[in-house]
């Protein structure tokens, strides 16, 4: 496409000012959790409400949805597989979803939610699942009020929730792959429990000063592709990475002496995101895309949550946590952290790390077993929101599951029902996508393994470029140009399925558990 | 004043929202130049220019004018000495003098100006005034038009520029103080140069680690009472001190490890900033006043750029190279800095850091022979603006008054002329606040003295809390509530003179310099 019509022109560059302040409420956002005073505080809520008014006055101006219309009966822009086709289909459908919300529902929505966190606070400080039912049940009717509103009428209301965060896809299709993903994962671990070896995890806790992590963790994410003249890395309590804009992705972690690994990780699946959001068509150059700018644009977006998730977990598991890795990175660690690792090798470091081992509580759950805590959440939200369980048999629900999935009794609901806040912020059809990142990380390896057989010795020679080159190739060049499945489907010739998945856990699993 | 009538409260809103865009600005300006990684310049560019366009477009809306007008019209809320009506007149000034400039002029002078810069920088390399002269002309002629519109036909036009940094100073006020202080600070210095002694200072550039230096910084901000839960200390190449919000106060500096005060002295002076910046009435507690928040509105901002100097030049110099203040702080540098200064005495430290010598740098010239730099700028810039100096007569008038006041031969127009940026900025005006700053700081510095005996002993001591206190009840709780000569006068009983200043450089200089 040579030159763009003017009103994509004139439609782009109101997209690129709405990402602008996008881009800022990400720094207020970053700011805060990273360098703000204290003091700072009450004033910086009130620059993010303002920074978030403005935003919405911009997105939701009707002179954005003329525009829209506009290019959108423009069949010169329409026609075809371009960027521009994709970037007008998207913003229609953005637009659509922000405008058909009632300003009240939004409103009691914010409330609801607001209150309903106050609530599970305290009712998850006592175990008291009774205290937050009344307000769980008030945000569940609100959010089926949402997806009412946002529904296209055909399939079920959960898809027109999960589409804010994998579009277009659908929970019949998820169950199809989620079924017969639960029973094997859950027969491979209640197997290696009864196994009951274990391999020696002690060198994961010798101490290690943070300033020596940061320092092994920066060298290893530089190594594997992150730019850091594009990028940063800082101390948050709760890590995130998050593309500030465009050339800017800020990535945090946090460390504690006695648990190394765990910043390692944390950097390695937080530099996925990052190397996701550095290889979006921004105008920054990364070797692979040749679009135009997409700065503000759909085509310049990362398409969803669970392909997102699919480059954290890729890094952090399936690369971090291999022998392969182990075999470059470990003279590199005993380098940076110094003779407290003197003893190890590769294969002990690999092995000591490889764990599924069933626990209560999802955000401390080891890569053999998150799925679990994943797909339990997804049959007891989705049963929720249809009415076919009541909020007063979640509780039980929930422990059934754990039972039968984990082999696992629920001592409380603290450890249990009340463990996550996602639904008392509304975030009803966000879990699944944790479990479909993992299911898109696990095919996208196979793939890249098939059509690269060197591409474990590349790695154990510290040669990520063809890894990273494949995902900016297939994924991050793309934003949001193909749906997920689409993507996943051109990536790899194949529609998600769960055998990858569970082929990987198992030849991962089987041999550290001497199985 | 119990409770504000609906349009004043509607204009305390408006202007919250304003100083919020303000604050955001604030923190990309802040973030830009500490953590930013360089890829991001570009998408900060725009960033930074949306931000200012919106807060262009907020503060220049209709409905603030009527609001203020509407306000103005109220005489229970104009009647008096109150904040009510400080904030009501400095808005309805803010507005006029914002809404008088027509588009054109302020697009003209931009362009001018980014052109001027350029021309300016390049210029300088090369020491070649006539590259510059054009762009001087060009940004004269638009100064001296923006000048016409801002003023109100009484007195000079200078008046009307310098009120953008100095509110309601004039310059034949200035003069009528500038005059007496030059002669007499011209002689110090030249009785200075034909004594010849000077102090051993070797001890100024003894090797200091950074680190060691930016933790004896902090020490010493905290000890005068920089809060730290409401600012932080950072590092960036130009040192500054950025209100970023209420309770947000950010201060930077750069760290030399040959020449250890030059940090001490840069955070004490980016500290004075800090401390006025958190003693206004942003709704925080500091003790003294008890206005109710002053967010966005003028009361809640400082008062001019000579005021905000006095509060940097008096911690800088009075306090830090005082001998009182050594007697305090050299224990605590010799914990912190370390063996290298272990032969020091408070005496040795305080005549080492005192200095009175013609040279020919502005930016490098120390306290007794900085204001003879700005005293001559003034006059030249003061001239060319009525048209009584031809730019192409410049160089010489400047050269000239470096011999007459300094007694310097200015060897080439790049340490000459052209070595400041601030013309090329259009930024007339401006260079008198320096001195104001430090005439304003002698004459605050002589009156605390004589209010508070013990002052020094105080210091000595490592009490600062009084003289702090003194700051925020006479200076800082009051904002823009009165002007700088009214607030010079309710704080001193005095109108601003050369006096205090004069006698403070002598009484510091002549027992260093063993006269």
């Amino acid at each position: 496409m040579s030159k763009h019509p003017e009103h994509y022109i004139a439609l782009s560059d109101l997209a690129r000012k709405a990402s602008h302040l996008r881009s800022v409420a990400a720094l207020l956002g970053w700011d805060q959790e990273t360098y703000m005073p204290a003091g700072g505080a009450n004033a910086r809520a009130e620059q993010v409400a303002l920074m978030a008014g403005l935003q919405h006055e911009m997105l939701t101006d009707k002179k954005l949805g003329d525009l829209i219309e506009s290019c959108a009966a423009d069949t010169s822009l329409t026609s075809g597989d371009t960027p521009e086709s994709a970037n007008i289909r998207e913003m229609r459908k953005d637009f659509n979803k922000r405008t058909k919300l009632p300003g009240e529902l939004v409103s009691a929505l914010a409330e609801a939610t607001s209150r309903a966190q106050h609530a599970w606070k305290d009712a998850r400080e006592k175990g008291d699942f009774g205290a937050f039912k009344p307000w769980l049940d008030k945000v569940l009717e609100l959010t089926r009020e949402k997806a009412q509103c946002l529904s296209d009428g055909k399939g079920e209301l959960y898809d027109a929730l999960i589409d804010d965060y994998e579009p277009d896809a659908k929970a019949s299709e998820i169950e199809a792959i989620f079924t017969p993903l639960k029973d094997q994962i859950s027969n491979l671990v209640l197997d290696i429990k009864e196994n009951g070896k274990a391999p020696n995890r002690e060198v994961l806790n010798r101490p290690i000063k943070p300033v020596k992590q940061e320092a092994f963790g920066k060298f290893v994410a530089e190594a594997c592709g992150f730019d850091f003249s594009r990028g940063r890395l800082d101390i948050t309590t709760h890590p995130f990475c998050e593309g500030v804009g465009p050339g800017d992705t800020r990535m945090t972690t946090r460390y504690r002496e006695a648990s190394w690994t765990d910043s390692l990780f944390g950097i390695m699946h937080e530099m996925g995101h990052g190397l996701y959001e550095q290889g979006l068509p921004l105008g920054a150059p990364h070797g692979q895309s040749d679009l135009p700018d997409q700065t503000g644009l759909p085509c310049g977006e990362a398409v969803s949550l669970g392909i997102h998730e699919s480059q954290s977990r890729l890094w952090e598991n399936a690369v971090g946590c291999s022998l392969p890795f182990w075999k470059w990175a470990l003279p590199h660690a005993k380098e940076h952290l110094g003779s407290v690792i003197e003893d190890q090798t590769p294969e002990s470091m690999a092995s000591a790390i490889t764990t599924a081992e069933p626990s209560l509580i999802r955000v401390e759950a080891d890569e053999g077993t998150y799925n679990l805590h994943i797909m339990i959440r997804f049959e007891l939200e989705r049963a929720l929101l249809a009415g076919d369980l009541d909020t007063a048999d979640l509780p039980a629900a929930w422990n059934d599951a754990y039972k039968t999935y984990l082999g696992l009794d629920v001592p409380s609901d603290k450890e249990g029902v009340l463990q996550d806040v996602h639904w008392s912020f509304g975030l009803i059809g966000y879990f699944p996508t944790y479990t479909l990142g993992n299911l898109y990380a696990a095919q996208f390896w196979a793939t890249v393994h098939e059509e690269n057989p060197s591409l474990d010795d590349q790695i154990a020679s510290g040669d990520f470029a063809p890894l990273l080159m494949w995902f900016r190739e297939r994924i991050h060049q793309h934003g949001r140009r193909y749906t997920p499945a689409q993507l996943c489907e051109k990536a790899t010739g194949k529609p998600l399925s769960a055998e990858p998945l569970v082929k990987y856990l198992k030849d991962k699993l089987y041999p550290v558990y001497g199985m």
